[in-house]
């Protein structure tokens, strides 16, 4: 995302007015939206509409076992579904319009944990989960709904887990990016423990802002949740976009004056 | 700044994942600095650098009489100028990058009565004047210091002038666009008789945000009421260039909802 500064001159009445031009880059951050199981990229279009705002580029879709491809669930795996993450990935990430090096993941609940693995397989630089998930290591190629199946899954999202014994929570602990954790504080499917453990596992992140929606459920199905939580999602974002266009905008400035300082 | 809504499919595994791309325009609003009497393009630089940050492009540029073209300093008249500010307009609407349907004009004292003006001359999307200065109509073509040298010039902007009798004013009482208006409390060269007389001219705006910053004087001397007025401009410029993309991908979000329920 890197602006540029052009001097230019701009003829009038036969002489030249010194001008300066001083443009975004012709591209856009990528926005990809990641949504929970059982849910649909219908749910993330509400809070896309208004990261286009911004300034950037979203990418919703449906995971394997939901909406077209529904008569899979049963039987879609984890490994399938973080194949359908990357492939919408890459999707995006060989979009003209979008600029490689700002992608943001933007995940709930499976999607979350899907989204906070796709980090040591693609370049994230700003990761937003909602109520992560969270799930054993084995069985990867198990059907996604035996997890929930398991008795002791209960167990396990109450339990203090360390960053080193949870792949998805490996990931986060390895990640350098920016962070968005947001928990709902009546969450029984992925209660405050999970939460915890994503947060602190997330000890290098260059930084975290972590937010608990009080009264909020799972699935956020108060409208007033929904939009505490857009909202957010959406001041967090427009703090790194528009931040780091301004940044580049600072340097290009900066370059100038050193130019013409040097007398170049 | 049309935002697009697209409906694609993403190949993963023999399977096709339904997905939706939402994006903002390739083009970004344009904003157009016009430096007052005195001043230069450098100073505009500060503040274009924190509105590419919102995703707009930025023109600076000297009026005739000033830098390159310091020498026509006593001959340059408000017609010379006003081509001047034409011409950069039409340089900076004919960006590839630039909407032109979103041009915003910011200008500061001489400036800023040649910004309102140039509301009648080119399509203005939106209006920022900083202590917009005012002269009587007359001699358009005389030098613009011979303007400051007549005794009159004191009176009249102390005078509460009718928006039918100053062309700068008919200029905003025509304006149909959003407007910011921002006066210095302690201006002694553009009292607070010229703006109010600005204000109430602005009858057809879409918006005003009309602000008075205390303790400040015409130059904006001190430090913090540069901050305060960039402030200021770089807020009301994100509610207006963010809520017009974000609008326009509601628009597009709506739009395909219809075309789904028709079964299109």
């Amino acid at each position: 995302m890197e602006a540029r500064l052009s001097q230019v001159d701009i003829a009038v009445d036969g002489v030249e007015l010194g001008a300066t031009l001083l443009s975004p880059a012709a591209t856009f951050p990528g926005v990809l939206f990641v949504h929970g199981w059982g849910g649909s990229q219908v749910h993330d279009l509400v809070r896309a509409r208004e990261v286009v705002g911004l300034g950037a580029v979203c990418l919703t879709f449906d995971l394997r076992g939901h909406e077209r491809h529904l008569a899979l669930k049963s039987d879609v795996s984890r490994a399938q579904n973080m194949a359908d993450l990357e492939a919408a990935y890459d999707w995006l990430a060989m979009h003209p319009l979008v600029d490689r090096d700002a992608i943001a993941v933007v995940g709930i609940s499976y999607g979350g944990y899907l989204g906070a693995l796709l980090t040591t397989r693609r370049p994230v630089r700003w990761l937003a989960l909602r109520s992560p998930a969270i799930y054993p290591d084995g069985d990867w190629d198990a059907p996604k709904v035996s997890l929930n199946a398991d008795p002791s899954l209960h167990g396990y999202r109450r339990d203090r887990i360390a960053a080193d014994a949870n792949l998805a929570l490996a990931a986060c602990h390895a990640f350098a990016g920016d962070v968005l954790l947001v928990a709902a504080s009546d969450d029984e499917i992925v209660p405050r423990p999970v939460t915890n453990n994503y947060e602190r596992a997330f000890e290098h992140a260059r930084s975290i802002t972590s937010r608990v929606i009080d009264g909020a459920d799972h699935a956020f199905t108060e409208k007033q949740h929904q939009t505490q939580y857009t909202a957010l999602l959406v001041s967090w974002l427009r703090e790194l976009v528009l931040g780091t266009r301004e940044h580049s905008a600072r340097q290009a400035v900066a370059d100038a004056k050193e130019r013409i300082k040097r007398g170049e």
